[in-house]
């Protein structure tokens, strides 16, 4: 996807460049840019080991406003020390200095590998040449400069109209090892010049975290370095979107797109992946039991490397569905792939049927659909299936 | 292991043969009898979807007498309703008529395929036979008759003096695959000949449990089937071990041995597994949050795949403790592999002192010890790396 394809909001500009972090010499550092402060908002890892440039954008991101973003690939910046937060610091006030922007205005973002400080040269020598390089058609740079082990770069827009004028959501994503909830593993950072209620961006990139982010998994460790920002330049001319709106919801519902767009993507191009499947669990007793049931078998092992050999083995769902922890009663439980029914009242439907089902494994994309048979809640997970390449990319990752 | 270099406990007879279930033509079914009932407990998988005969046999262990365990590979005979459970009795039953015991007494436990009925001919065609077999040198047979995905047979052994007579301790355990706690995914039957005063069998196995197949993970996947047997036939001859005493530690203690012993094996032949990794946790709040952060670590896939990669990879293993959920200081956490250090309050050594620890992780099995370095709480698991072979293994197993 160029950049021409993209609905670049109004007021962003960026840049990449290729450091010299990444020894292959691809593209491994970024800017965003606004040309008046943005209003900003964040989540970030719930892992206790928060690498320096989280910390440091989560202090600063508090305040509601931010006019640039500094991303690197390569060095997560992690497990770095106090050393590591300088670093951080270091490199946001080249940006800061660059720009002639408040410090407390940069956000900075790392990725790569954890434990290793970061090569202050390479943001001495090229800070000051992205900041020149600034325009509004190097989005997709961004989207590559963001990239460790991803096949793919991860991007998704949307364009409504909306309060009289048009405006803009622009979403840029990295993932692909180290996915998993809460939140998803991974940088996200998405743009719109539409104009907001005070206090109401907080609400919407948490719903859509939710619903996006929050329910991906590729290899259930939790990342150190996790981030998704979502910035609004408030430039598009718009009525003011305000609290409890219809302008709210859509506005929401589109950025509840774009994430869940990139979500998606994530676990596409989840390290090994060749399979996109999405895990539906019905008929629980409530959603969060639905979520507890989803996940549990979204993150199995043995479901996932039966998902990469295409085997309908439907056993493997139940019991992971059984060690969830929920109230379960087996012999209430039906399991579809796609439209193929397989298991019924806990009863498998025998080899014919499962013949049938395994034509449906073998698309790269499918539904499993898991009815308890107990209540009304439902939830919804993306998976992916766990591969020979899985695990020769994380054996060999450093080598 | 042949029989000879193993220690039978008086009273305890066995037999194994091929029945047909395993298309391979290999053992798969198998009997243990003791001449007169014997003194049992038994620990049974957390998982809500129970197999049949992990059912049957936990509703008649409950009266604390057996006098025969008859065992299945090839088929689980999990989710197979009303049906299974028949299935699960008629094959108890079997036994029961051929040896004249009380069907009460009769366990019966299946590992392999979950979904498909009974092969009820095979038992028909097998039992009978099985039960004029029965001798004391045939339980090899036994453990390799209980192999699904397993590379070897697992049996451990000890002899000791106690209350004026020599006891034996003898202990079967099947792996492979869907190893996790708790308790651990296997079957396991431990049979002595000690004689213990009524109700301490139960507290010695769960002591055992406890610290051996509560400990281990391949996959993290708890299986439907998992069953640990404990038998006493009391013919040993020696005084009755009271409770509370000395005898009954050292009683206990030659069964957490036998139990951990397995345990490792079972590790050790994780599917796929090349290596077996000791995860020491200490320095924690206390000894359970110890053990949270030893399990997280142990059941990450990213720590798993750079043991498989032997990767000094300790950011990934800094991480999975991040997110185990407990209180912890990144900047006081130390690692070691083995005795070199890499990791000094939160801190890597460097290149060379990875270099050093890269040869700890070329050997089939070591330590990872990690000092959270905020308490005395200390807590071990074992757990494998992560292989193309364990994929290949999943991917296939029902083709």
């Amino acid at each position: 996807m160029s950049d021409s394809a993209l609905a670049v909001p109004k007021g962003f500009l960026a840049a990449a460049c290729s450091s010299g972090i990444k020894k292959s010499g691809k593209l491994d550092m970024a800017l965003i840019f606004t040309e008046q402060p943005a209003d900003c908002a964040g989540v970030f890892t719930t892992n206790k080991v928060v690498a320096a440039p989280v910390r440091l954008t989560e202090s600063r991101v508090r305040h509601g406003l931010c006019q640039a973003i500094l991303v690197n690939s390569g060095n997560a910046n992690a497990c770095t020390g106090e050393k590591g937060l300088q670093d951080a610091k270091y490199c946001g006030d080249l940006v800061a200095d660059a720009l002639d922007v408040a410090p407390e205005f940069v956000a900075v973002a790392s990725t790569g590998v954890i434990g290793v400080p970061l090569p202050i040269y390479c943001f001495d020598e090229h800070v000051a040449t992205l900041c020149r390089m600034l325009s509004n058609d190097q989005f997709d740079g961004v989207a590559r400069a963001m990239m460790t082990t991803d096949a793919f770069p991860k991007m998704s827009s949307r364009t409504l109209k909306l309060g009289g004028a048009e405006i803009n959501i622009l979403g840029l994503a990295k993932g692909a090892g180290m996915i998993h909830p809460d939140m998803a593993t991974m940088l996200a950072f998405v743009m719109t010049d539409a104009c907001l209620a005070d206090g109401l961006l907080e609400g919407v990139l948490e719903k859509s975290v939710k619903a996006s982010f929050n329910r991906i998994t590729v290899d259930r460790d939790t990342s150190t370095n996790d981030m998704a920002l979502l910035l609004a330049s408030g430039v598009a001319g718009n009525d003011v979107i305000a609290e409890g709106s219809e302008d709210l919801e859509r506005f929401n519902r589109a950025v509840d797109e774009i994430m869940l767009d990139l979500a998606k993507m994530i676990v596409r191009d989840g390290e090994g992946a060749t399979k996109l499947v999405r895990i539906q669990v019905e008929g629980a007793l409530d959603d969060s039991e639905a979520l507890v049931a989803a996940r549990s078998i979204a993150t199995s092992q043995l479901v996932k490397t039966a998902f990469f050999g295409e085997d309908a083995n439907w056993g493997r769902i139940i019991a992971a569905a059984g060690y969830a922890g929920i109230d379960l009663d087996p012999d209430q439980v039906s399991i579809r792939f796609d439209q193929v029914t397989m298991v019924e009242k806990g009863l498998g439907l025998g080899p014919e049927q499962e013949a049938i089902a395994s034509e449906v494994l073998k698309q790269p994309e499918f539904t499993v659909t898991v009815n308890l048979g107990s209540g009304d809640g439902s939830a919804y997970y993306y998976t992916s299936d766990l591969s020979y390449e899985y695990v020769k990319i994380n054996a060999d990752y450093r080598t």
